[in-house]
């Protein structure tokens, strides 16, 4: 691997996404993206007692879909990269205790995904690694009962609000493969330009995400014209615009190709989800469920998949803090380059 | 590098803890290690209005001082890991939202700081990165509002109880470097063995610093002998006892050059804190403060350190759950080998 500019590595031998699953919750499955899913589930509980254990039997069974899609026995997984909005990330942490597989507990709020594939992505072309796990999970109810108000008070919601996705994303990366590869990754930095409105994370996060894109552009030489489609997570309809007048005021024009997957999970016109989705599970589901089956049936040949994260807590926002955003990039390529 | 065994890596040009930095609270101030640390505070605020912002203050300045005495510059730091145990990380993205160094949040409970350790000599080794830090941070007041009960209550406290470190331990790590190096790492897996006691933290994260302690000899081939110390983080008193007793179960006698930073960091017949140390920090400044110089001045030259974690908060406690545990291990030599 090479080091590329400022933040950037290339690799040469670039780790293939072997498979991925996607599970989602009641409101996921009656979306646009809903027959992308490999499972829809008919409630929030799953037949357990409360939403913490449901998400965390959501990341479990989605992981175990995930393993036994690859082909690869789990015994042959050697690292696994998982977290979650949950406080100390137990939705990953009891989800997968019994995996057996050495576990590496990764916090990014929603850029976890991406975080983990970059983690997992160094690793496997360094040779650490052979098979490497990465997996996420949000739910809606858990996240609100945690972040905001409890369920029951029926809170209004300010049109800048974004709705958690319920469900988990699970991607099974090897060293060997035939792609889609990834092959460049771009980590970012904590960016903080002093939103503080926690229903309005689009814009907390939307600086962050300009910050590596841009970065990542500078890096490679490559212009938003290379892919076929830039996707973040999750910065909803608020967020996606600001990010595309952030990219004219540096001369890049993204809309042709650009969109997000809190715009895409939901219909915005009959689901009542104001901003859009977000959540680990917002990009961990689309990218899972839709993305990477558009790439392996050549639909598309190169995404660039950038996560976006509030790093931030309900204490931090009684405290009159703002909101720091972070934002991961990885080029996802049919081609080795 | 290269694999050995089940799940240690070997690494063929291993990366130089180049330095590393510590700060302390007024209890740690108190006790045997007081004289290592680089600053101890008199307070538990530090001039901040609370104390999760004191716990940002700390974890910032440790991070600033390691840079420093490092005399690398910050812009040519690749990477930072860090995480604590505050909901959604937030002592480590707001103590360092102004760093401006790609940043990757981890969260592995009390084994945060060498999980960092684990990560980041990867990344070096690999060409991913030439230096990379990594940091973390645990509050005593901070931790028992979130986890415990609220301070002002005095609450009784069980003999098995352990008392969470205010204070802040970083490293800077770099692929060139004259030692010590990290020559081995040994990730570990979750393992739950049904303690649902969150007053006996050793117990419930023994069992996990057994599986990767054995794991570590029997990958390697190495004995507990091979070492000059093995260090672990944080068992406490309690979890200390556990852990010899289950390595005897397997042939191996650790007795010898065996201790724990949560024994170590506080007197227990005159400081009040029963089973001793924990919190990200336990392991994080003792290694920082003491095991470091300890290697650089020559007085140990082969030393395992162990961090480990225990993966709950108080909704799973609450919901009847049992604590998942795990632990990481890195070797630290002088010498390469």
């Amino acid at each position: 691997m090479n080091r590329l500019g400022k933040q950037t590595i290339h690799f040469d031998n670039p780790p293939t996404i072997v498979e991925t699953a996607s599970i989602v919750g009641p409101k996921e499955a009656q979306g646009p993206m809903a027959g992308y899913f490999d499972q829809c589930l008919e409630d929030e509980f799953w037949g357990e007692k409360t939403w913490e254990k449901a998400e965390s039997k959501i990341i479990k069974e989605t992981v175990n879909l995930a393993i036994t899609k690859s082909g690869i026995p789990a015994t042959n997984i050697d690292f696994c990269f998982a977290g979650d909005l949950l406080n100390q990330c137990i939705s990953s942490s009891f989800g997968l205790r019994e995996l057996n597989i050495p576990f590496f507990g990764i916090f990014g709020a929603c850029s976890t995904f991406v975080e983990g594939m970059c983690l997992a992505s160094i690793c496997l072309e360094a040779g650490a690694a052979n098979n490497v796990l990465c997996a996420t999970s949000s739910h809606f109810c858990s996240a609100e009962k945690q972040f905001r108000f409890p369920l029951e008070l029926g809170n209004q919601r300010p049109p800048t609000a974004q709705w958690t996705v319920t469900g988990s994303g699970a991607a099974v990366l090897s060293s060997n493969g035939n792609g889609p590869f990834i092959t460049h990754i771009t980590p970012g930095k904590i960016v903080d330009m002093g939103i503080k409105d926690a229903n309005n994370m689009g814009a907390a996060m939307a600086p962050a995400a300009f910050d590596t894109l841009i970065t990542h552009f500078e890096d490679t030489g490559r212009k938003p014209s290379y892919y076929d489609a830039i996707i973040t997570g999750d910065l909803g309809h608020v967020g996606k615009d600001i990010l595309e007048d952030l990219c004219k005021t540096k001369g890049y024009n993204i809309n042709a190709n650009y969109d997000d997957c809190g715009v895409l999970i939901f219909d915005k016109s009959k689901q009542d989800t104001h901003s859009g989705g977000s959540g680990c599970a917002c990009i961990g589901t689309v990218f899972s469920g839709y993305f990477f089956k558009q790439l392996r049936e050549k639909k598309i040949n190169k995404i660039l998949l950038m996560a976006t994260g509030a790093l931030t807590n309900a204490t931090t926002s009684q405290q009159g803090e703002s909101i720091p955003g972070i934002a991961h990039a990885i080029a996802i390529e049919n081609e080795k380059c």
